[in-house]
């Protein structure tokens, strides 16, 4: 695509329409007249939002020696935690547990097994107790055995009537503002952004896009393996990959096929996204920004870090001190948190 | 990316440049002036080009029944003998039996298995007795073992000094002429075009830009597993994924996401891609262009089919005349074949 926005950009440029029109200008990518601030409202004029702006406008001046070409601003994001609120519990495992009462119906013998009784009476404590191997096959049950179009449509129609319990919203309402005006200047500047998550990649595709301006191409995930048969695509209930800790730097590799130059995450499970973006020990060229988002505010999200079971951070904190990444506090950094406060 | 292209449109248009400086939309994509014949000069006036140009004329015209978002305009490409010449070997396997010799200068022990004396010697027939196994050993020892980054620097040197038996020249210049201008017109209509193909995802990735304009993450192939440490990437001797057959449809779903609109082919190993693009027993919605290139012509590139290990097409071309899918004649519907004529 970003072959048509080239020829987009020149034909705009050779036409002459820039020296008739010179307001026309505003708004386009690249623009030196572009005033960043104006993008970023939820964030607090300081530092923070200070630096992001600073490593934007440096990639993307072409006088600066810091200017990476527009093809190669690739910038990869953690979802759970990052740009959605991921507490009290993963809104994923909110929805496989919502699909087991379907699951049990059209397959009745499921209701016999203490795992899915226990899913069925949101007994949280049997479920920890059946450990990876029973939330893997939960997972599973409750994300396979349909054809991909069928997955979306069940995921799609999950998301309108879900409710974050706390929030009382659908959870894909319950994304961060600062983030969804990050997403958009970053695309502004010409940046291609990518979600990389731990999550469900399929789980995420079908609202990535209204949430978050994401392509369903642009989300790199775990997933199950799927087969082709019968003329369609079918999921099956083997997880093939497991998205998060090292498995991140690999699924940027296969699916975008570059290193990022920015990357936001907020857990030890985004360390070595981290780590392979930054990699200043591997002398790679070029300036990259790397950036923790770290939960401080328990008025109005919530408060956890090196405790926490979801989203636990403590690894790739002490790395951010040492490599000197951004950490973004909530509680200091955003003037907003939601879109709907 | 889509969502610049529509805001710099959207900007183009309220800025009253259209009204100021008609001139400007002559190149932009979706304008109804726009003359798709002249972007298809290679290919012979008639019913083959009648049809591509037909189709994505409909796809792209907002009042047509068969209009197609820009989003979801996703055309597929096979690349062995769909988009550069295939014969008398895959290029690839040139590349994998090139690369033999600095492997066993690496790594002496290799040269005293019989698989490698005979890849050193290039004795096809002692290869070919090695069967699957040998053959994906030898695939796997030359591509894998180092990172992902020092990888793509060796495919890119051998790129250009790689010459093709008979024509004398690299290999990405024995790509096809037609299918170069193809690619480019459909950008042009805002498609995004995708290889998908059995070749090594890795391998076409290094010179896929140059060559087709296609993006280092448009590029859906076979894979090895890779591994995430000390910082870096690197690839092993194991093959992951075989991208072929009924593998197709479900590297497009992994990587892309979504059903293609338009695909081409050339062998049988394209057929279950065609199909799930097509789906006409699915009762998939909208309209789909399925095309097969046949090799027809002896004299500037090669005449094979059925009967071919490279390239067969038996089952593809039954199925093509069966569900009326297009099916390109080398010799009679292209003018020129390759960039250097």
């Amino acid at each position: 695509m970003k072959f048509e926005i080239s020829n987009l950009f020149l034909a705009v440029l050779l036409s002459g329409m820039c020296i008739l029109c010179p307001g026309a200008m505003v708004g386009l990518p690249g623009s030196s007249a572009y005033a960043a601030e104006k993008d970023l409202p939820s964030w607090k004029d300081g530092a923070t939002r200070t630096r992001i702006v600073r490593f934007v406008k440096a990639v993307s001046d072409k006088r600066s020696k810091d200017y990476v070409a527009p093809a190669d601003r690739v910038a990869v994001f953690d979802n759970d935690g990052t740009l959605w609120c991921e507490k009290p519990i993963y809104p994923q495992f909110i929805f496989a547990l919502d699909r087991v009462q379907s699951v049990v119906d059209e397959r009745p013998e499921l209701g016999n097994e203490p795992l899915f009784k226990s899913a069925l009476s949101k007994d949280f404590d049997a479920l920890a107790k059946s450990g990876a191997h029973g939330i893997q096959r939960l997972i599973g049950v409750t994300h396979g055995g349909m054809t991909s179009d069928k997955f979306d449509e069940i995921v799609a129609n999950w998301m309108v009537s879900s409710k974050h319990p706390r929030f009382k919203r659908p959870f894909n309402k319950c994304v961060y503002k600062p983030m969804l005006e990050l997403l958009e200047y970053l695309r502004k500047n010409q940046f291609s952004t990518y979600i990389v998550s731990g999550g469900g990649r399929d789980f995420m595709r079908p609202w990535a896009g209204a949430t978050y301006g994401i392509g369903r191409e642009q989300v790199v995930g775990s997933s199950c393996k799927l087969e082709y048969k019968d003329g369609d695509v079918f999921r099956t209930e083997t997880i093939a990959v497991l998205n998060d800790g090292k498995e991140k730097p690999v699924g940027i590799q296969c699916q975008i096929g570059k290193r990022p130059i920015a990357a936001f995450g907020n857990s030890d499970g985004d360390l070595e996204m981290l780590m392979w973006t930054d990699a200043k020990d591997k002398k790679r060229k070029g300036p990259s920004l790397c950036a923790l988002v770290r939960h401080t505010d328990m008025d109005r999200e919530y408060s956890y870090d090196k405790d926490s079971k979801v989203g636990r951070l403590d690894k790739a904190l002490k790395e951010a001190r040492e490599r000197n990444w951004l950490v973004v506090d909530m509680k200091e950094d955003w003037l907003k948190i939601f879109p709907f406060e």
